[in-house]
This record gives structure tokens, C-alpha cells and sequence, in this order.
């Protein structure tokens, strides 16, 4: 029983025996003069004073209620209870479809029987149709609310879309998906933007990637992926970083990061035309239209782009991270690689370029040693100019200046991997329960890591990664 | 460079510019006389001493590969290190496709030129045929090898296809996918069993379910599901129990628990039905045969349950759990409900049954009143005898004594769940992220979480809950 002023009390109901009969999207003139049961909320109500309309939303829409105060006693009381319900509330509805040409539907409902599910006994801080100039915070204090906006709606189906395109893509190229666990022992790259956690009487971390167990289990699985949580200690407050994020991870045997590059340019393609396919409504919705893309997509090599940045004036030298910033004025918004990244900016278990060169390896006494690259000639010119320079068989997924995937040929020889560990200062004794199945003929393998919430945030041109996901968490957020 | 003993050195090659041109299922006699490149790792390896018969897997399976050694310089280069690959090296062949009759092919392959890609340096411990009898501490030890085993491999290959027909079967039911934060602030059910973690400066822990985003959820988006890891810091030993699983977690908007238990009921029959249509080959390999089922599962009432028990001379009292030690004796190897528990042993959210009836709302006013379940007659016998039982609107979904599911109908009133919070103890500050929402109009709303470890566990008659997950975690293991 709720006293929502002091002349209106409206009790809450149960559901008991009333079910949905029809969905928004399942009603149309052929039921016209059938009594249906539709149950939502109250997405809008306008009081012509003795004509009410009321827009009931479902998952898929509104569909139109009128009621009219001149009636029998029932239709009075109908009346009364939703003149007084918030918007918000949950009612159902049992009534007649009516015509109504004006609808976009051609029809609307008269109610004979309603029941008052759910009393929103507040007024909600923002309008449903609102798109902006609410502050973000307002909203996730609250978010299930938010979510109920429209913008927001149009968003997260586009993004189940794209959940479920990433997986018919991975299982029809032969992947199978994994889930590895998020309790860990030790730290993947070397313990930093870690959470530490209490496990049973011992120390662990969650896991900010799940990179070494995607590995060893291409040893068994061959083709794998994982969409699940990562999680990582960010301490900076951007509009592009989570504490918690789900990420894409695929990994691949038999292949090194060119095969894994086109895979992620077909992955791309793929999703950006199932939504063109699937979600042209929530397209027109937001005003957005997605590029038409050609790939491959460009590659540009680390070391050419480090020289582009220096004829552009910019501060940077051979062997640093590349920050959004510097690379503001040189990119434009469109997808693009960045190759071949300098071995000493990646963790032990990427894999040099011109591996056999490097490491020492017998000439390979089988095969023919030319290796495919599209950024060689440039890549030749670095080399040349300064002969120390080791670079990687690495790659980053860029869209403008975000970074959205990054990926790599993994080195699979135990030895290396050792010697690598200990040329980074990681304890390698920690890594034992990782190392010891390469003792067994880890195949070689490649893959790379797409951040879910970048890449919906670069498609649908996000200003906030918190409104790519649904309870976002950062360094001042951990609720609700 | 390997030197796998005194006289055998094996140099790992790079995978440069070959690529597998076949998957061993790809492979058949239309190829004869081609050179194709197989891949994959040696599984057996017969040495008829001037013959090699070798087995690659990839995969989808076995290809035969044999070198004799009466040949050229180059076959005999390629017998001699093929014959000193240990089992689990991975390989590339290129090679001639020849008539074998006597292979389950009709084919096999006499290699032209091989890459060694991983050398394995040791000898497994384990045989990738075998199917028990070696401890589960050696083979987690050596995890990424064990799932190498085919016995794995049927069990891993079965649980593919049960995510997604999950998947498949919720979302033509208008389920969408939703991801909720893993790091929380407070307790969903109180407390207990809880992995504390340090999130920046604050306390934190690991959920433990997604329970109350999920009912959040049901307002902006109605049918939501969610796959993915909860955490649980399970202090006993036992064959049935992770500290970190994967659960399906479903939540729809406007039914109660009669209707979620058939949503159920039809999950786990979409579920067989595929597996059946899907994986007969590995139900052959692992001897199984999954159970006819019919549907609905039979629901016995929490009371009558406890009767029954009682009868038996089992040592229960009315409001205790039911162990599955005291189970063992009354049920058979199959699908059942246990519904209406006591609503004592259940959280804050849980509705009770008949809920008008106990919070004191007025009798409805515009509906019949009549619930159906077909379990009401037990139940009221029970109610008769002891007047303060009241019992929840709540199901477990068990195979034999395993609890596979458990869920109800929730409540969607802000005052009742304050009103049971304090009943239970519960700082309800701490919940009040959680219940503000419900100051807006939350749907009423029924779900459940079912465990897919323990859900595969039932199915395929694993013995141990920790060879239906990658990487299993319990009190005492931590790695891999």
C-alpha cells in the first residue's frame, strides 16, 4: 500500500495468474476487438482531463493506452489508478485492441482490468528521452534507470549484436570457447595495476588478461577465445579506461600475427555488417552511421610512424609508448595498425621479428626464409639506420587515437621464454606452473586481445567508456 | 636446438611462410597424388624399424603419416628425426596423399619436406589414450597436457555445445546477454564465503553471484542472462566443489518461479536434444548415453520431501537443508525439483508463498486469487500441522543428490526487502545502491542460477567437478 500524497493510495498486486498474451511488437489490427493482457512500464502519460493516454513500454516498445473518465464505476476507478501512477510504474493490462489510426501501430488498448505491479514512488531524476547534459555520475548512482533510457537501450542491443556476431565469427573460423581463471598466482607482464586479493591463506591477483592460459591451451584446443572480465588497477580518471572491462581473447596455433591480423580485420567487418543487418532501427535511433570499411586495414609500422611524428615536430623517441596525445593531429577516425612495435615495449613472451637471425637459430634447412610483410621497406630503413633496434611481431588495432586490440606472434621454446624473464627481472621460478608444459611441445601460436568497451565505444562514438558497459567501475566507483 | 641425448640433436624451426592446407578432416582420397601441408602434434608413433607409422593430430583428429627409410637422402633426413620426435612435438608435414585402405581415411600421407615447430623434451607422465587411474593432482600439475586427453577432449568438446545451445536457446526466448561487475561492496547474501579484495584504498569482494544486478536489470532490459565466473571461498575438500565456476544466470521480468522452473525445464531438454544431435561421436567415445528425459521434471514439495525423510528414519527436522548425504538412499540418477523451501533458509529477496496473505496486503480486487501449483495439496497438509511454516515462492533443480539450479520468485517491494533485511541481520545501509532503484517501479520479476560445472558433472557422470572446468580452483590449489 503506498500513500503517494495524501489523497491517493494505490496498492501494489500481485501478478498471480495474469500473464503477457502480446508483446509491443506482436499487436496490430488483426486482434482488433480481442482482449489482451500487455504488462511494462509507463514510458510516458498525457491528461487530456477526461482522456488519459498512456505509452506502456516493453522490451521492444510502447504500445498506446487510453482511458476515458466517462464510464461505469470500473472505467472511473481504472481512471483514477493511472492518473495518479508515476511514470516508471509497472502495470498490467488486460483490455481491448481498438483501431487508432493515429497510432503507429493502427491500433490501441482500452483497458477493462489493469494491475499495479510495481509503484515508482519518486520521481525519476532524468527523462527517459533525454541523450545528454545529465551528469554521468546522477545517472550511475542510478543506473538500472539509466539504462531504461533510450539512448542507452539503442546502445546495448547494438552491443549484444555484437557479442553474438564475435561468437557465430570465432565458431564458424573453428574456435572453441574457453573460460580460464580470473583468481591467479602471479602476474602476467610483471605485477603491475594488479589487485591483490585474499585467497584461503595465501596471496593472488585477479587477472588483468587471461594471456598465459589462452596460450597453453592452444597446446590442447588449437583455436580458443574467451569474452569474460579483466580486471586491472588503472589509477588514471580518463573517459577511456575501466577497472573491470570484458575483453575478446582469441588465440591461435600454427599461425604468427599476420594471420591473426586478418582475422581481426574479417572479425571487424563481419560485426560492423551484422549490425548494419540487424540493427538499422537503433542506427537511425542514435543518428550514426557506421563507416564502410575496406580491409585490410592499414598497417603502419612503429618505426615509421615514430619518424612521420618526429618530421611532425612532435617529442618522441625510437623505443617509447606512442600516447593518444601526440598522435592526435596525424590520424584521423578510421581504423589502422600499428606494427612491429620495438621487442623491449612488449611483455617476455611476444616473439622478435627476424626470430632465427636473432636468436641464433641454424638457418632453416627445409624451407624457403622469405617472410611476408607489407611495412619490410620501411621497417628495413629503421633497422638500417640504427642496427640495435629488435622489433617484435607485434601489432596494435588502433580507431583514431584509441587503442582497441593488441596482439603478437608468442614465443613458444622454453628456453627463451626463460631467458626473456629474467632479461625483464621477473622471477621466473613464479612462472614454473606456466613453463613447465612447454616442456611438452607447445605449438607455435599467435593471437591478440580486443577490448569490448573501446571497440562500442569507437563504432558508436561513446564519449564515455562507462556507458559501453553496464555497472562501470574505476578508481572513485564501486557501486552500485 | 634440442639435444634430446647424446647423438640426437633436433633444431625447432620457425613456422615462416607454411600453412596448414588441411584439417585431418578435410583429408580423403579426391586428394590423392596432391602435396598438401598437414600440421599438428605427434599422438603414437609405431616404429617397425625400417617403417615409421606416425599419428598427427589436430583438432578434429588422426591423420597417418609413414616414412620407410629405403629412400633418398632427404627421406631418410626426414625418418630420422620423425623417429626421434617424442610424443606431443608439434609438426608441419608437406606431403604426398596416397591410397592406404587399411586407415579409417582410405588415405595417409608420405611426407616430402617436415618442419620441427615444438620439440616436447620430455616424456608425459601421463597417456593421452588413458581414461582414470592417474591422480588428479599430476594431471592438474600438467593441466594444458592433460586436456590433451581424449577423455577430456569428448567432455570439453559436450560443454562447447552446451554454452551454445545456452545461448541459442535464451536468446530466441528474448533473453538478452548482460555483464555485471565482479568486484563489489557488499555481500549479496550477507557474508560468508566471500573472497575479500583491496580495491585501491577500499574494501571489496569478489561476487559471489549476480543476483542483485541481475533483478536490477530486469527493469531496463526484462529477460537478461548472464554467463560468467562467480567466486565462492568454500572451505571444504569435497568432489563437487570450485572456489571459482561458471554460472548461467537467468532473470525475466513479469512471471514468477512456476514460470522460470518451465523456462528451465526446456533449457536442459534444448540442451540434451543438441548434445544428441551434435556430439554422438563423443557420447560413443565416452560410452554415454545421455537420459530420455521428460518434461516437466517432477517438483516435490520441500515438506513432503521432509516427511518422506522422516519415514525413512533420517534424522531432519522441519526448516533444516536438506544434505545430500541424507538424499542418497530416496533418489534416483535423475532430474527432479524440490520447491517451496522454508522461507527461514532463504535471502532477503526470496518471496514468500502466498505473500498477501503473510505482509497483509488487501486481497486483490480486479483478479481470481487461485495459485496453481501441483504441489499445493502436500503443502497445506504440512501448513496444517504447524501453522507458522511459511515457505517460499523457490525451487532447487537437482540430479539425484547434485543441486544443479536453484531459484524463486523475487520480491520487487522496497519496504518488504528492508522490512527482511533487518529480520536477517543485514546492514541495509550497505544494500542502499541496491535499493534505491526499487524507489522507481522495479518489475516483479523470477530467475535462477544454474552451475555449469555441476550441470556438465550430472550430465556426462564426471566424478569430480574439477574435470568440467580448464583450470579448476579450490582451497588448496591456486595454479595453474
Amino acid at each position: 500500500m503506498y500513500r503517494l500524497d495524501e489523497d491517493t493510495i494505490i496498492n501494489e498486486q500481485d501478478l498471480e495468474n495474469w500473464r503477457r498474451t502480446h508483446y509491443s511488437f506482436q499487436i496490430n489490427p488483426s486482434q482488433i476487438n480481442q482482449t489482451i493482457i500487455i504488462m511494462g512500464w509507463i514510458s510516458s502519460k498525457r491528461d487530456h482531463g477526461n482522456v488519459l493516454f498512456i505509452q506502456l513500454r516493453d522490451k521492444f516498445g510502447d504500445t498506446q493506452v487510453v482511458v476515458k473518465k466517462k464510464g461505469n464505476n470500473l472505467e472511473n476507478e481504472i481512471f483514477d489508478v493511472l492518473k495518479n501512477l508515476k511514470e516508471h510504474s509497472s502495470i498490467g493490462i488486460k483490455g481491448k485492441v481498438v483501431e487508432q489510426k493515429k497510432s503507429s501501430t493502427s491500433v490501441e488498448i482500452v483497458p477493462e482490468e489493469i494491475k499495479v505491479l510495481s509503484v515508482s514512488t519518486k520521481s525519476a531524476p532524468f527523462l527517459t528521452q533525454a541523450i545528454s547534459n545529465i551528469g554521468i555520475d546522477t545517472r550511475l548512482e542510478l543506473r538500472a534507470l539509466d539504462l531504461r533510457r533510450d539512448y542507452l537501450q539503442n546502445i546495448f542491443k547494438i552491443r549484444f549484436t555484437i557479442l553474438n556476431s564475435i561468437r557465430e565469427f570465432l565458431i564458424s573460423n573453428y574456435f572453441i570457447e574457453v573460460h580460464t581463471p580470473k583468481m591467479i598466482a602471479t602476474a602476467t607482464e610483471g605485477g603491475a595495476a594488479l589487485f591483490p586479493i585474499f585467497y584461503y591463506d595465501k596471496e593472488a591477483f585477479l587477472a588483468q588478461s587471461p594471456q598465459l592460459y589462452k596460450e597453453q591451451l592452444t597446446m590442447a584446443f588449437e583455436n580458443v577465445f574467451e569474452i569474460a572480465p579483466i580486471f586491472r588497477a588503472e589509477p588514471s580518471r580518463t573517459n577511456r579506461h575501466l577497472s573491470e572491462a570484458i575483453s575478446i581473447d582469441v588465440e591461435k596455433a600454427f599461425v604468427n600475427y599476420h594471420d591473426v591480423m586478418k582475422l581481426l580485420d574479417e572479425l571487424v567487418a563481419y560485426i560492423i555488417l551484422k549490425i548494419k543487418e540487424k540493427n538499422q532501427t537503433e542506427l537511425n535511433n542514435l543518428e550514426l552511421e557506421l563507416p564502410d570499411i575496406q580491409i585490410p586495414f592499414p598497417r603502419y609500422s612503429y618505426s615509421e610512424l615514430v619518424d612521420k611524428l618526429q618530421k611532425n615536430h612532435k617529442y618522441i623517441r625510437w623505443g617509447d609508448d606512442i600516447s593518444p596525445k601526440i598522435l592526435k593531429d596525424i590520424v584521423g577516425d578510421s581504423f589502422y595498425y600499428i606494427v612491429d612495435w620495438p621487442l623491449s615495449t612488449k611483455p617476455f613472451y611476444v616473439k622478435p621479428k627476424n626470430y632465427s637471425d636473432i636468436i641464433g637459430l641454424p638457418p632453416n634447412s627445409t624451407t624457403t626464409t622469405t617472410t611476408t610483410t607489407t611495412i619490410s621497406n620501411e621497417n628495413q630503413k629503421d633497422k638500417e639506420s640504427e642496427s640495435n633496434r629488435i622489433v617484435s611481431e607485434s601489432f596494435d588495432l588502433m580507431y583514431g587515437t584509441l587503442e582497441l586490440s593488441s596482439g603478437s606472434t608468442r614465443l613458444n621454446n622454453k628456453n627463451i621464454l626463460l631467458d626473456n624473464m629474467k632479461k625483464k627481472g621477473l622471477n621466473h621460478a613464479a612462472f614454473d606452473y606456466h613453463l613447465r608444459v612447454f616442456d611438452y611441445g607447445v605449438p607455435p601460436h599467435a593471437g591478440f586481445g580486443l577490448g569490448l568497451e573501446r571497440f562500442i565505444m569507437a563504432l558508436l562514438k561513446i564519449e564515455n567508456i562507462r556507458d559501453a558497459t553496464f555497472y562501470p567501475r574505476d578508481i572513485d566507483r564501486l557501486t552500485p
